[in-house]
């Protein structure tokens, strides 16, 4: 049984054909448009259906069903896509439009943290588990949740917003303007503007340096970390509770048998998995009681998405 | 149908008998003794069970289920009770005891929270809601969360630990021991503790001379507010934000119908209820674009547990 997946960025669009059991067996992106018209935009990744078909000489016969995992707020249950901040999807009804230009019945729609915390959860990191949550450390954080074997989307597919959980009251302020939520002390850029910060107020050290020479992104504080620069080593290691913190509020309202790190500062591996899942296993309520909860990287990386899509019609 | 529900506090047990639409045909409570083996207090409460059976001219046979709410860990998947901080119980077989007992076949347990979740959202407060969470505000904060018409239970049962979510990072000092977490600023206890700094702050409010006389409980900074006094209307607002700042995290994480505000402190009404729902409307994520979120007071109060025990069976 084969199944396409699309992966729709505020860049680009990856579509995907996979099998049943996960695997990907053809993969393509292409750029997207983002400011046209919702029917056109639609019509570019159609577009790019047909293409992967041809490509992989996949006949649309064969396809059982087209998923698409889309940036914003989705409601999956009508197949609309109410809004997405860089994309011009308002009140899109993407499952109807994308049927008419396909031609495939079994099109469904999710967020695109739900796809991939989906793909991670049955076909990745997750190793096929029931209850599992994703948390996507990017430009924010991402959340995608799965209960039962079943994504958690809430009433009208609103929920799982678990970047914006209020973790410290009055503290930093968030991309979405409130202040103290979790995106705002683990995402990426948070990370980034904490290094900035160590940098000014140590301008001595290893990692002031190197910032200075290479600029910031999510791996600096990483290397320099690993060389042993004592401000780097603080500097991650007040990061890495930030994170923490939010994972133990999952951890507690959830209890899941996994919790998978994604994004682009998961490449950082055990240095960041380690002691997370240290803090973790200490502080989750009534951990010595409960079975104990894995904190994993995510394994299929910027496949998740695709790959997740494809498995919502599965 | 009928079915037995039984709610076990530190006090004392509720027993009653419901009819599968939620109503409460009969009623009865008796003391607890948690001290005593395990056996020995099922074995009393088996004894109330049977007089409830018999003051209510109910048959045994008419019974199509006995469901039980527990303080504590519970593991619901294998009816076993791993631990209760004030009753003796620890890795107790409570449903394989009671099924003994009893000779009812169809026996179910669950966390008190949960079970009053249940009864709550199918038969009161949450008018049959697909989505939603209950917030009991008491001595701690207990909350029960249905998603998609199912309790959220976590891996064998551990989570929906809402009380303990940190929402103020090396804030106020739980009773479980970690800082910061929602029920430190939220429980009915952390109202008294607000009201007593306030109190000795504000010697001469109004709010002080009044608890001087009588005392402080959850009721006390409602009534001086009522009265305008000034101290109490700023620590009341205060807390309602504190309270709310919680409701906002699971409205984001669950996006549920509505959010059920139970516990002693929930009689306040409307005092407490509208500007918690103004806050949630107005700060969950999306909140503009996305279904209301309604917050109500709960209205099963007391038979929320037994109810919603008898409802684990139906």
């Amino acid at each position: 049984m084969k199944y396409v997946g699309v992966d729709i960025g505020g860049m680009s669009v990856k579509c995907g054909i996979a099998e049943s059991d996960g695997r990907l067996l053809f993969k393509k992106s292409a750029p997207i448009r983002t400011e046209v018209e919702d029917v056109v935009i639609l019509k570019d990744i159609a577009a790019l259906i047909d293409e992967v078909l041809r490509e992989s000489g996949t006949d649309k016969s064969e396809i059982c069903g087209l998923g698409i995992g889309c940036p914003g707020s989705v409601n999956d249950g009508e197949g609309v896509v109410r809004y997405s901040c860089n994309i011009n999807f308002r009140n899109t009804d993407m499952v109807g439009i994308m049927r008419g230009l396909t031609g495939i019945e079994n099109v469904r729609v999710s967020n695109d943290a739900n796809c991939a915390a989906l793909g991670e959860t049955l076909f990745g990191a997750g190793n096929g588990a029931k209850n599992s949550v994703l948390v996507t450390l990017g430009t924010g954080v991402g959340t995608g949740i799965i209960v039962d074997g079943k994504l958690l989307t809430g009433n009208k597919s609103a929920g799982a917003e678990g970047g914006h959980i209020q973790i410290n009251m009055g503290g930093a302020v968030c991309g979405c303007g409130k202040r103290g939520h979790y995106e705002a002390y683990a995402s990426a850029t948070a990370l980034i503007s904490q290094v900035k910060a160590a940098c000014i107020k140590h301008p001595e050290s290893l990692l002031a340096k190197y910032a200075e020479e290479n600029g910031i992104d999510g791996k600096t504080v990483f290397i320099c970390a690993e060389q042993g620069d004592k401000t780097a080593i603080a500097t991650l290691k007040k990061y890495i509770k930030y994170v923490g913190q939010g994972l133990v509020v999952f951890a507690n309202i959830f209890f899941p048998e996994v919790i998978i790190i994604g994004g682009g500062v998961s490449n950082a591996g055990d240095r960041l998995i380690k002691p997370l899942q240290r803090m973790v296993s200490k502080e989750a309520y009534g951990a010595q009681y409960a079975p104990k909860i894995k904190v994993v990287a995510a394994t299929l990386k910027n496949d998740a998405g695709i790959i997740g899509a494809a498995a919502l019609c599965m």
